[in-house]
């Protein structure tokens, strides 16, 4: 028997074949039926995919069946550090950083003791036109959980 | 002459103030006549206020001259790295090592190479009422700017 | 105004009252009429008491006032990475190091795709005689949360 | 001569095996006649097995001689710190750094002063139903050691 | 498929080339038709090139389309750390470290408060004839961003 | 004897003085016949001023002989990393590490084998008018030295 | 109520009535009735004492009541890692790199599976005279723990 | 010319044909003549062998010229940071975090200003039956090195 | 009784009143009978002193019994990592990382498998004289230990 | 075309090659026609060497072409961390931890503001004979550089 493909070597067949095939995130995402940040972070290594799934982007992207095995399997979430100071990246940290402790004053204050769940969770992404030049808008939506014993 | 009043020895006389007097921060904020994370932010230490800002919220809070003359001081922003890992902060920091990469692929794909700005930008909270348990809804909001020499 | 006393110095006069009245953490968890693993954590500063739970301890602990608005008040929760590597909790840590990886396989077998939350959680220690020398027993008992979109 | 295959490489060859043939972790553990979490952990790398654990796991899972040879030697045993921070894991010592000090505590005063030991030591989990949604349930269950010169 | 040749293995492809061909960094960026500092870097892996700049850089250094199509991909900017401690690399993270402050304040007292784009920013590089020892003289010349919410 | 007041003791009293009285640091670096950068920074604690420069300094700033005795110790130079993070600081060492290994590229194809020195050293900050925003302008003029054994 | 004396504070006060005494940590330990490395390490915060014995340490290095309470507390044990690179802890800290990993393979060819407990433990060190230069000689002593479930 | 085997490519091939010819390192010491944990160390990669240790050594192991010419180079001493936390060797960094400023101040008792040498340096293991369960007992002998100028 | 002034109170006495009383450190290591290198390394914590050297030096400095009774402990050794990376110190700590491993090599062929002591160690500074710029020549002269059983 | 030998990759073959015809670091540097450190570290990586030099160097240890082109390149300097704690090397770091303050001031006594260069710098390294011990005797001579601006 062989090892799976890591799920790291996956992401780099679907990026190859994505640029290659000309396709959009939003194409895939829509061929598999799912929401565009999730299929995107799947794709990329963070969520198994159903068997469905895996083998809808497969046969779109012209990959093989070791990736849509891969895409299946229970991954190790996160990032690897080096990617989280790319600039496009750090500018959520750095926002974080500063803004972070006013939004746990203010989830507590709204919600009491507890937390936003990063489980029970999605995110969204919309181009927001405006004339000083167009915005990113990115939405964290987790149900609340209340710290209970 | 004495030292200005360090932003976070003002952040604590806030936050008891607040506490003492049962004010919540959408009433500071209202008072001040700022967002209210913006100005939840300001109060720990993270934006400078102008004159007019600190007196409205220091008398409202029953702070005296040191603390409003603290709370117009430019600050060395960022957050001690203890606080990022408090359970309500770190799920932010975890939804960013999770969805981080396909957020940079996907603001590539929908704006070209560039960041969201973390400078020209706002965030916002609200609750969402949800039959399965109310939803904490964080909303990033930065204007889009390309690498351009 | 006064800052609020913080929780560690709430913590080391708690820890001073506690040994000097010769009261065990059960005996005040009793008074508070809360779980042993809770009180003994919240009177070391990492959750908020209600107003009765703060009154109740700090009378039978015979400290003031200053004390019990502590004990209210929202913690930055976590401890300190020194503490981390005393002898008795670093077991803790390293049996998560030797069996974390496989409790990650049996819960994505048993419930799925998920995690078992940290927040609607109880802890729980007992000591089980054992003729070969007691045992210390430590339950872990969360709610599964499967991630859902 | 060739090196042994080492215990990282033998691992992903039980994970694929596992996942072709449908074999459950439980099913693993039951063939070769020992715990689920111990045989869970021994085979991702973290025990080493006895020949005849060896040969009867690679019989079930269809696996080689070297897979075999590798699963008998004595592992370094510990996790990857990169896996420490995947969600499912991360929950686990997110509870350890908010109770630890209270545990310490707890087992001081119970037992004296001492440790609980992670060597004599076996951990279990188990699923309890809850109509709230069912439960993880991990129990650490170590011999007290006091310290004894 | 393939995954796309990295951008490091591109870089070390271009440097291998730009030696044995005798070719400057400044004669390859007068090819491409872009600024020295900008070209140089995109080579060695901190921006996605157009396709008609790629393949005019390929040409001129006897490439093949697949260190083309690497230099075209969107990369992940920043340098290993271990980079960062060379030499000349150092001193100016070593000037940083002493002057950092400094210009903070100034930014502050000239612009406001807000940062120097590193998005909207170029830098050069030239050298000035000095008797003593001519001189390195770098410029960082990036658009002021003022914190607007 | 008491011990001599330290550089950051003396720094946050400039800071205060310079607040309080309204002065820039441009007017501070006049009164000391010193280049802006240069005196913006030795106040702040990374340069040893002369004895005329710090009177003429703490005799503007209305601060006492101890800051003026400070202002003349030689320093421990570098600066705090927490101080490294803060977003107007951060930018520029972003632009090092995606520009630095190209900094070190073209400094070795124009001089050679060797650095530009970080001691016999300038900075240089500027505002430049611009339709689209006005810029930052930053030089770091270093003499070169050549690696010589 | 006062917070019990830490035990670093309490440390500083034994080293430095044992320095203007006159006192060896042998005729402490001696005082003490304890074991020489156990009663040197106590004092210094690593073990708690029973009344007796920090009564007993007291009354001989002329500390008060508040020195003996502090002995007697639990300590949470552990060196600050910055005196762990004093060269003469260093050098233990060294052979343990250079040797380790065989002691390891020693203690299972020996032993089995399991470790030599740092709980049920003791330490030991002589002066063994030799006419090369005299000996340290510290000895290790713990009972072996086999990894048992 | 081919590089010389990396001596930790060497000691996976001691290792594995060890454990195929069922050898103890105490044959494999006898055979070469020196010390139990010194050859074990050895043979790991911490020193370098002679010509006819390396020789016999291999003789013995059936392995052939390569490892024996690997065996005698000199090495980088010391040991990879994720091997340190295995428990069978973290037990020995955690007791030398409790008890090494003890050995601190009682090697300068009673050898005066100096320190305990790394190099001069011998380790010995030991087994020592104990009616409460066997003893690992290891000594550390290094010669007393003072401090001279 | 109080505990003893600590090492860097007492090194930031000697430096101030080294200043006021315009002393060089070569006048006070004459006044002791000391190296230069040593005495300036005793008084700014890194060595015991002897009474006499303790005394002679608080003599000159006219500093008090406090100090002295600090210059006579025993430290430990070492400098606050901050200190390492002031331009000053980490020119030497750069040296180290270009030329540490060729004096690895160096050592190794001249005088076999051993180190320079650190220990039975002497440095010296000089200034030599340069037409093109005077030199610093500094001297790290130590035993040669070699590894020995 | 075909990337260039990493400096790693050639520095190993250059170890192989000396070890393997027995010659010494000497006999190389001499042949080179360069100083004995300068040769040396330049082998291992750390600094470019003119075609003659890496021809000379060759051609003496029977290395090809490809490794004289490696040895051409300009390197990135500095050393792998895990190689600074051997220690051989480690010494002259902690050497560096003891003196590095004093010869700071030493160096600032001397010759003013500023740094011992370590680009216009040589190294020695040599034997001196002494009865107790023969010594390893390292200069490092670098030229003096003040902070001018």
């Amino acid at each position: 028997m062989n090892p799976i493909m890591s799920r790291s070597e996956a992401a780099d067949l679907v990026i190859a074949a994505r640029r290659r095939l000309g396709l959009s995130w939003a194409a895939i995402a829509e061929e598999i039926g799912a929401p565009l940040v999730w299929s995107t972070a799947a794709l990329l290594g963070q969520h198994p995919m159903t068997p469905e799934q895996a083998e809808k982007a497969c046969r779109l992207l012209q990959l093989d069946e070791r990736v849509a095995e891969s895409l299946q399997t229970q991954p190790v979430r996160g990032a690897d550090p080096a990617v989280m100071s790319d600039p496009t990246i750090y500018r959520f940290a750095e926002a974080l950083a500063v803004y972070g402790p006013a939004l746990k004053e203010l989830i507590h204050e709204e919600f009491g003791d507890g937390i936003m769940s990063a489980i029970n969770f999605r995110v969204d992404i919309a181009r927001r036109p405006d004339p000083d030049g167009d915005r990113v808008v990115v939405t964290f939506d987790g149900k609340f959980l209340d710290y209970r014993w």
